[in-house]
C-alpha cells in the first residue's frame, strides 16, 4: 500500500498523448519506444512510500540527440518529460504526476574519456557509480561520491547526492565540473569545460546539480576523480551515550583527521544490522570510520581517533587494514536500509532526512528518538555524521494506514526541529514530492519564489519533471 | 593612460539620475550619500587597465536595511546600481558603466557569528579576509580563500574569488554555505541555512556566487571554516624546465600528497620578486610549495615532494618549518603582481587570467611565453598550478597606446588558447567588462542565451550592475 504524503498531493492533469504523438514517437525510436503496461508501471513507481503514477510511454535514449529530439517532440505536442535513471531516488522523483513520457536513461552507459593527468573523466548519465569505479581502478583513480544506492551518474547530479565520503571528498556539487544539459528549447547545452575551477559567468553546472530535471535533462556529466589512497583501514567503535559518539567526531575533525567516511548508527540500525547482515556487534550507538593517506598518515589518523573515542565513552576500538574486513563493514553499511525495513516482517519503507550545523546532530537525533518513542513506532537512524546529515527509516506495516499518518507527522516534526537548528530539511534526498512545503518553510516565499521565476524562464511550459520541487 | 579593452567598450546610457533622486537618497542616508568628485572617481576606477566610469553618486551603507532601501529607492527611478567592497577586481567590475549609484559596503565589517564547534562563521560583506583570519585565530580557525589582495568576502563571493589555497580548500564556490541578498525587486533573500550540505531545490547560493553584482547585492556570507593545521611547513624549489616543475606537481598529487599550496612563478616573476622583495633565489621556473598537517604527515609529505622534485630536474629543495620564513615566502608571493609591474619604470598593470586542465598547463604556459617574445612584450607569469591557473601579468608604457593594443591581442589568442585545451577564459579573475566575448566563446550562444534568461527573470529592469557579464 502506498499514501501520499499529505502536503504534496499533486493534480492529475491531462498529459495531451493521443495516438497521433505516440505514432511519431514510435516513428522516431521504434522499439526504444515502450507503451506497455508493465514497463510504464515499473517507471511510474519508486523505492519510497508514494502512490505509483505510471507515465504513458517510455524511451530508452542512447544518445544526447536521441533526448534532444524527444524534447522537441514532446514541446511541439506540450507533452511532460520526467528523467529516469535507476530509479533509486526516494522522494518520488520519477512519478509522471502529470502523465507524458519517462525518458530512461540507463542505456547511456559510454565512459567517454578518463584523464587521469587531469584526474577527472566524462560518462554518460547512465553509467552507475559501481561500474564506473570498477572502470577506473586500473588506472589509480576512484570517484567517491557513494549514496549508498547504487544510482547512475546523471541522477545524482541531478538529485545533488552525496553520502558517506561527503566529509571528505564532498557532494556532487564538488565533485562535477562540467554537464551536457539538453534544454526545455532542446537546445544542447555544456555548462562548463574542463577547467578544475572558473569564474566565467553564472553558475550552469550548479544550477543543475540539484534541480530535479525541472529545468533540463543532463545526458553526460564531467567529473572530478582522486587516486586511490595508498592506504584505507576501517573501524568500528561502539559509544555508551550519542552525545559521546558525535563529541568524538567533532574533536577529530578539529584537530585536523581528515576522516573519509564516518557514519553513525543508533541501537535500532545495530539490531537491524546484526539482524539483516548476520554481524554481533554490540546494538548501542556506533561510529564505522575510513581512514585514507599514506601507511604513516593513516596510523596516526586511527591511533587519534582511538584516543578520542575511548575520552568520549568509546568501547572497544575495532580496526583492520584487510580489505575483507573493510568491504564486510560497509557492506553491511550500505545494506542498513533494507536492514531496518525488515526489522518488520512484511513492511515497507518510508526513509527522511535532515542535516544540521554539526554542534546540534546530538540534540536533533535525541529529540527525533524521543518523538518516535512517545508515537509507539519504531525506526531506524543512520547518518553522515561528520556532515550533520541523519536518516530515518521507519519499517511500517502497510496494512495500518494510521501509521503512515503517524510518520508523516513525525517527518513533518523532524523537519521543523531541524530548521528551528538552522538546518535544512534535506541533505541529500532532494525536495521531489514530499518536500515542498518544507521547502518553503526553510528559505521562506522570496527565495522559492526566486526559484520559480528561473523555472519559468527556462521552461516557461512547464513540460520538465512537472510537480517536483513545487506543485505543478 | 587607460585604454578599452576593443571587444568590450560598452555604450554609456543615461542613469535616470536628477537633483530629486539625489534628494531623495540624502534624506535617506545624510552623509552616507556623498557626490563629490573625488569620491565619486575613486568608484568609476579599478586596479586594471579600464578607462574609468564614475557612478553619479557614492552610497556607504551600513546594514541590509540600507541596501534594501537603496534598491527600492533606485527601483523607483530606474537607477542603475553597482556594488563596491575593497576595489581590488581586476576586470572592471565596479565601473558604472551606465552612471547611477554605487553602493559602497566596506562599512558593513560587523562579525555576526563564529560557531567553532560547526567550523562556519556569518559575516558581512564587507569584512576582508585578512581581518577575518586575525579575528579568527585565537579560536585555532582559518578561512582559507586567499585570493591575493585584502579583499572584502562580499566580492569575494560576487567574483568566485580563489587564489593560492585552492588545491587543497577550494574557492568561494565551495567556501561559502550561504548568502543574505538583496534582490533586484528589493527582497531580503536568505541563500540557505547553516547545514554543511543540502539538497533543498535550486542551488541559489552558488547562482549568486560569481554573478558579479549582477542578480542581487551580498550583504552578508556564512563560511566554512578549518582548523589551523598543528603544523606549516614551507619549501621553495627552482627547475631545469616548466614541464619538469608541472610533473613534481602532478605526481605529488597522484600519489595523494595533500598539497595546500604550490605556486609556478616563471623566470620573469622570478626576477621581478627578487628586485622587488630583495631576495636572490635563481631566476628560472620556481614552485613556492606549503604542507598543512600533523609534524610526521607535513615531514612525510615534504619528503615525498622532496624526492619528486629532484626526478623531475628540480634544483636546491629549501624548505623550511619557521613562520618567518614562511612569511617572507608568502609576502613575496602576494607582491608578485606590483612587482611584475615595477619591472618597468612608470608602467601600468594589465593582468589577465585561464584555467586549463594540469596535464595541458606547460603547453599553455610556453606557448604563451613564446608568443609575448615574438610581440616583443615582457610579462610576468604565476599560477596556481595545482589547480591549471596562471596568471599574466603585462607592465605596459601608459605612453604607448600601441603596447595596449599588442596585449589586447596576445589575451585574445591567450583565450583561444586555453579553450582550445578545455579551459577557460578566466579561472579567478571572472567576465567583468573585459572578457564577455571569450565567455560566449567558451560557453557558446545557447549557454550564454540561458545566462541572460535568468538575468532577465531576476533584473527585468536590468538595474543590477549593468554591462557586466554581457553588454548592457
Amino acid at each position: 500500500m502506498h499514501i501520499d504524503h499529505p502536503v504534496a498531493a499533486p493534480a492529475v492533469r491531462p498529459s495531451n498523448v493521443d495516438a497521433a504523438f505516440l505514432a511519431r514517437l514510435s516513428d522516431r525510436f521504434g522499439e526504444d519506444c515502450q507503451t506497455g503496461q508493465a514497463i510504464r508501471d515499473q517507471h511510474g513507481k519508486s523505492e519510497a512510500h508514494f502512490t505509483p503514477m505510471p507515465p504513458d510511454a517510455v524511451v530508452f535514449a542512447r544518445s544526447t540527440q536521441d533526448v534532444a529530439d524527444l524534447v522537441n517532440l514532446c514541446r511541439a505536442a506540450q507533452v511532460p518529460i520526467v528523467p529516469y535513471g535507476a530509479g533509486t531516488s526516494i522522494e518520488g522523483h520519477t512519478l509522471a504526476v502529470r502523465g507524458g513520457v519517462s525518458i530512461n536513461l540507463s542505456n547511456m552507459t559510454r565512459i567517454v574519456s578518463v584523464n587521469a593527468e587531469d584526474f577527472d573523466c566524462t560518462v554518460e548519465a547512465g553509467v552507475r557509480r559501481e561500474e564506473l569505479n570498477l572502470y577506473l581502478r586500473d588506472q589509480g583513480l576512484f570517484f567517491p561520491i557513494d549514496p549508498g544506492a547504487n544510482a547512475t551518474i546523471g541522477g545524482m547530479a541531478a538529485t545533488r547526492a552525496s553520502g558517506t565520503n561527503a566529509v571528505r571528498y564532498g557532494t556532487m556539487r564538488e565533485a562535477v565540473l562540467s554537464l551536457t544539459v539538453v534544454t526545455p528549447d532542446g537546445k544542447i547545452v555544456r555548462t562548463a569545460q574542463r577547467a578544475r575551477k572558473s569564474a566565467a559567468g553564472y553558475d550552469l553546472t550548479r544550477l543543475f546539480i540539484g534541480s530535479e530535471g525541472t529545468l533540463g535533462i543532463i545526458t553526460e556529466v564531467t567529473l572530478r576523480l582522486h587516486a586511490i589512497p595508498e592506504m584505507i583501514s576501517s573501524a568500528v567503535c561502539g559509544f555508551d551515550t550519542l552525545r559521546g559518539a558525535v563529541d568524538a567526531v567533532v574533536q577529530s575533525i578539529q584537530i585536523g583527521v581528515p576522516l573519509a567516511r564516518v557514519e553513525i548508527l543508533d541501537d535500532m540500525q545495530m539490531r537491524a544490522v546484526n539482524r539483516w547482515s548476520k554481524l554481533d556487534y554490540p546494538e548501542v550507538t556506533t561510529l564505522f570510520f575510513e581512514f585514507h593517506g599514506s601507511p604513516a598518515g593513516v596510523a596516526e589518523q586511527v591511533e587519534t581517533v582511538r584516543e578520542l573515542a575511548a575520552a568520549n565513552g568509546g568501547g572497544d576500538f575495532q580496526w583492520s587494514n584487510l580489505p575483507e574486513e573493510r568491504a564486510r563493514l560497509w557492506k553491511a553499511r550500505h545494506e542498513a536500509y533494507y536492514a531496518a525495513i525488515n526489522l518488520r516482517a512484511g513492511a515497507v519503507g518510508w526513509t527522511t532526512d535532515v542535516c544540521v550545523p554539526i554542534s546540534r546532530l546530538p540534540d536533533c537525533i535525541e529529540e527525533t528518538k524521543r518523538d518516535i518513542a512517545e508515537a509507539g513506532l519504531m525506526a531506524a537512524i543512520l547518518g553522515h555524521v561528520g556532515d550533520g546529515n541523519f536518516h530515518v527509516i521507519f519499517p511500517i506495516d502497510p496494512n495500518r494506514p494510521e501509521e503512515f499518518v503517524a510518520v508523516a507527522a513525525i517527518n513533518d516534526r523532524l523537519v521543523a526541529r531541524a530548521l528551528a537548528m538552522d538546518g535544512t530539511c534535506t541533505g541529500e534526498h532532494g525536495i521531489g514530492l514530499g518536500k515542498q512545503s518544507s521547502l518553503v518553510a526553510e528559505l521562506g516565499e522570496d527565495a522559492v519564489a526566486m526559484m520559480r521565476m528561473i523555472k519559468q524562464a527556462l521552461d516557461p511550459d512547464g513540460l520538465f519533471n512537472p510537480g517536483k520541487i513545487f506543485a505543478a
